[in-house]
This record gives C-alpha cells, sequence and structure tokens, in this order.
C-alpha cells in the first residue's frame, strides 16, 4: 500500500443527505478544505434546497438519492431513525460510493445497516463530536468541526483503506479521529451528551414565567443545549436507552446524596461532593 | 422629599469589605460610573490588597474594619457564612453608613443581622445577579454588572430613601434593580441558581479521565459552574436548604419520569418532555 499523493484524497463528488446544521457545515467545510470537487445536497425539500444552493453551501441538489450514483463520498446527515433506511437507498444508488454518516448513536446505526436486507454497500459509521442547538443550514460554517473529534466505529469488516481514506476526510475537516467499538461509542457518549441533554431539558422544564428575571448566566448556560430539537433527541435517546437509564440512575443517586447531606446540614459532605464536581469540571481544562 | 442633583448621589467613601471577582467588581464599576469619589478595600490578606491598589482596583486598602468609619456606603462581599458578621462588625465602626452585602441567600443573612445582638446600623440586603466561575480580583470587570438584575430585600424597618439611594447605586453599575422579600428570593434563587449548581456538579463529578476526549461543548457548557468555589458554594447551600432540597427533588422526579419512559420505549412521552424542556429555555430568548 503506497503512499497516495495528497490530490487523489479529494472526493470527485461528495453527497451529503439532509442539508440542515451538520450536512451544511460538512459541505462547507469540505469544499473551504478542498476535500471535495462538486458538492451534491440531498433532500426532501427542493425548496429549502435550492436555497442553499443559491447560498453558496451544496454546488447541485436533489430530492432523490439515486442522484448519490456518482459520489465517491455520501455522508448521511438525517435524523438518527432514518439513517438505516438512508444509507441502504444510498448504497442502492451508488454502490460503489463510501458512505458515512453523522448520527449521535452507532450501536442501533451499525447493526442497523449491517443486518439490513439491502445491499450496504462500503459504510462505515462517523459520530463528528460538534454540533449546536441551532438548526438549519442558515447557521452553517465551514469552522465547526475544528479541533474537534470525530469517532469512527468501523466494522470488522470494513475495508482498512476506507477506514483510513474517511480518517483522513474528516481529519481535513479539522478533526481528531478516534476509532471506537459501536458500543463504546453508546456507552461514553450517554454520559457526556446524552445526559446533559436530559439533565438540562429537565432543569429548563421548572422555569416558570416568574422565574425569568432571575436566570443569569449560570441557568442559561446550564440548560442552553435543552433548546435542542426534540425531533431530532427523541429518536437519539430512544436508540440509546439502556446507558442512558443507567446514567440518568447515576446522576440521581448523586443529587440524592447531596439532598439528604444539605437536608442533614452535613457541610462537610455538602462541601466534598462539591469539590468532587469542581475536580471533575477541572479536569476538562487541562 | 425633594429631586437631589445628580452629584449628591455619589458616595464620598465606598467601602468594599471582601475584594475578590465581585468586590473587585463593584470597585471598578462604581470607579468608571462616578458612584464613588475613593474606594477603600478591606480583607484580611494585606498583601493581595496591596496588589489590588497597584492595580488600580482601589485607591486604599485596610484589614481592618474600623477603616470603613468614614464611608457613606458598605459592601460586603465576604462568603455567605460571614456576612452577618462582617455587617455587624462595619455598623459598630461606621454607625452612619449605608450597608448592604452581594450574598446568594438572602433570608438567613437578613435574618441573622435583624437578630444581631450588635447594632446593625442601615442594613439592606442585594443579590446582584452577577457573577462567574472564576475567582478574584484579577477576574474583575467594571463591566459585570452591566444589564443584569440585582435583588433588594428592604426590611419593613428600612428607610425609603436608603432603599431608594442603594437602588440608585446599583442603577448605576448598570443593574436593574427588583425588591423581594428574602423568603421570595431564596425560594426564586434556588431554582434559578442554587438547583443548576447542584445538578452541574453531579454532572461534572460523574466524568472520568477516560470520558475527557469525548466531552464536546455541551458537557462543557453545562457543567461550567461547577468550577466554582467549593468554599463559596457550601454555605450558599446550607443556608438555603430547604428550597434547595425541595427543589433537587422536583428534578430528580423529572429526570425519573424520563428514565421510565425510555426505559418503556415510550416516544411519546420523551418527546413531551424534550419540547417542554425545550420551551422552557426558549422562554429565556424572547
Amino acid at each position: 500500500m503506497g503512499t497516495r499523493p495528497e490530490q487523489d484524497d479529494r472526493f470527485d463528488t461528495l453527497a451529503i443527505v439532509g442539508v440542515g446544521l451538520l450536512g451544511g457545515s460538512i459541505a462547507l467545510a469540505a469544499r473551504a478544505q478542498g476535500a471535495a470537487r462538486r458538492i451534491v445536497g440531498i433532500g426532501r425539500n427542493r425548496e429549502r434546497l435550492l436555497k442553499a444552493k443559491l447560498a453558496g453551501v451544496v454546488d447541485d441538489v436533489a430530492v432523490d438519492l439515486s442522484s448519490a450514483r456518482d459520489a465517491g463520498l455520501v455522508v448521511v446527515c438525517t435524523p438518527v431513525d432514518r439513517i438505516v433506511a438512508d444509507v441502504a437507498a444510498a448504497a442502492s444508488a451508488s454502490p460503489a460510493a463510501l458512505i458515512t454518516d453523522v448520527g449521535s448513536v452507532k450501536g442501533s446505526v451499525c447493526r442497523g445497516v449491517e443486518q439490513s436486507t439491502t445491499p450496504h454497500g462500503r459504510f462505515i459509521g462517523s459520530h463528528p463530536l460538534a454540533g449546536s442547538e441551532q438548526q438549519g443550514w442558515e447557521n452553517a460554517t465551514a469552522t465547526l468541526f475544528q479541533g474537534r473529534v470525530c469517532v469512527l466505529t468501523p466494522a470488522e469488516s470494513s475495508c482498512a483503506e476506507d477506514v483510513a481514506r474517511l480518517e483522513r476526510f474528516w481529519g481535513k475537516l479539522g478533526m481528531t479521529v478516534v476509532r471506537m467499538s459501536p458500543e463504546d461509542h453508546d456507552r461514553t457518549l450517554a454520559l457526556t451528551s446524552h445526559l446533559p441533554h436530559a439533565v438540562a431539558s429537565a432543569l429548563a422544564a421548572l422555569l416558570t414565567a416568574e422565574d425569568l428575571t432571575f436566570a443569569a448566566t449560570g441557568f442559561r448556560d446550564t440548560t442552553r443545549i435543552a433548546a435542542g430539537d426534540a425531533d431530532l433527541w427523541t429518536p437519539i435517546f430512544l436508540n440509546n436507552a439502556e446507558a442512558v437509564t443507567e446514567r440518568i440512575g447515576q446522576l440521581a443517586r448523586r443529587l440524592e446524596q447531596f439532598r439528604q447531606a444539605l437536608a442533614a446540614g452535613d457541610a462537610g459532605t455538602v462541601q466534598r461532593l462539591l469539590e468532587e464536581g469542581r475536580r471533575g469540571r477541572e479536569s476538562l481544562n487541562p
């Protein structure tokens, strides 16, 4: 396996299925980094797609996955509960294409693709850990992935050269790529992404109109991600239910420890629990 | 009660007891807004105070509250469990001064001052809803209070002119002033400030070294306030224990609802709970 010249790595056609915040940002970043010559945006709403083309986010648009047939790489950016079907459709349209996704859960997606009765071509799961509570390609930026981590979940059957090429693609977009099993990914992200969302949402839901004046930066930061689209997050949670319910249990036990210490006026335990939290948070700022 | 000319409102000497992030920011803001002619910083660590003077944060320093005797206004910015004693000391040193504090709880502080056997002069509780997980006057800024809310908790015995003057002081620093009873303040802040801190802390404490790579902006934002000083937060929690334990219970019940819906694969309930969280968060962005 010789070293390929750098230009070989550029995809002639990159197809993005689902041109929202992530899909749009991949398009912008891939163009900015010369990762693709031509970018086709595929979706269900032709009008929105044409606006994205007009805004220079994609070069061409289509409402049909058969338009992905010339693509060297197809990135499926649809909600978690639609990924398996969209990967199958892309693989049918373009059996030779490398296919990936950006779903926040990987176990159900990778199992679903593998068990799908339709051919699944050369699929490798990805999860770029970047995003925002904002939605739509209007909020997309070419720098969304800079300095962030992308998890790749190749199967044992994945071709090593495909994995390496996909790794180089995310690398060009500015990401550090980490390989994991889909199961390890889901267990870890249950803590680092799904649990914070559940907690932020529960906290935000307690707010009443009378409290608004008194919610300062602390409340705002702690609940920011709760503004995320419930339609996108519901399938994420349902597809990682086991790991998330376990994590909610862990958090609930810790909160209950804190509540009991407070109720008992046990300053030592309150201080120790807060100190453990502080150390956990500080470990994120090396 | 005639209208006073604007310059009358300037305090000749402003004493700040506890020159940390908040005390330092009050000093910088009061100078920038012409709210005081001379600012004395009072604290326990003379060396740190002298550095704050050298940095131009305060004009004079003292390690003894008797140095507040010339002050027209004393702002006590010490931790919640020291406020009552510091107010009493300031009132002894300077019986004619208007005295306030910046504590995050008001019930125990106001009751403590009122019941204190030493004279408590003209004390009115304040809580400027501004701050940061950062500490020390080195992080102080003159703009910390701009556009924020300050809660005032006057007693029935408070002199109306004192309340109005204190209101104008915080107003000059850029704050919108709201009057409340200490009890209403504590109940409301239990939700908007103390509960988020407890939750962020519990979440951050679950993080292990292996998870660090996978904690992106969502986890970081949700746990940011957990980096706050445990020494400052322990007395805040202990002094608002009843309201906070009740709020923790509310949050725990909501999380348990969510956990059960997930475990049952109940998409409708998961979506509804997330939607309620989204609406709560959106209500903060009018």
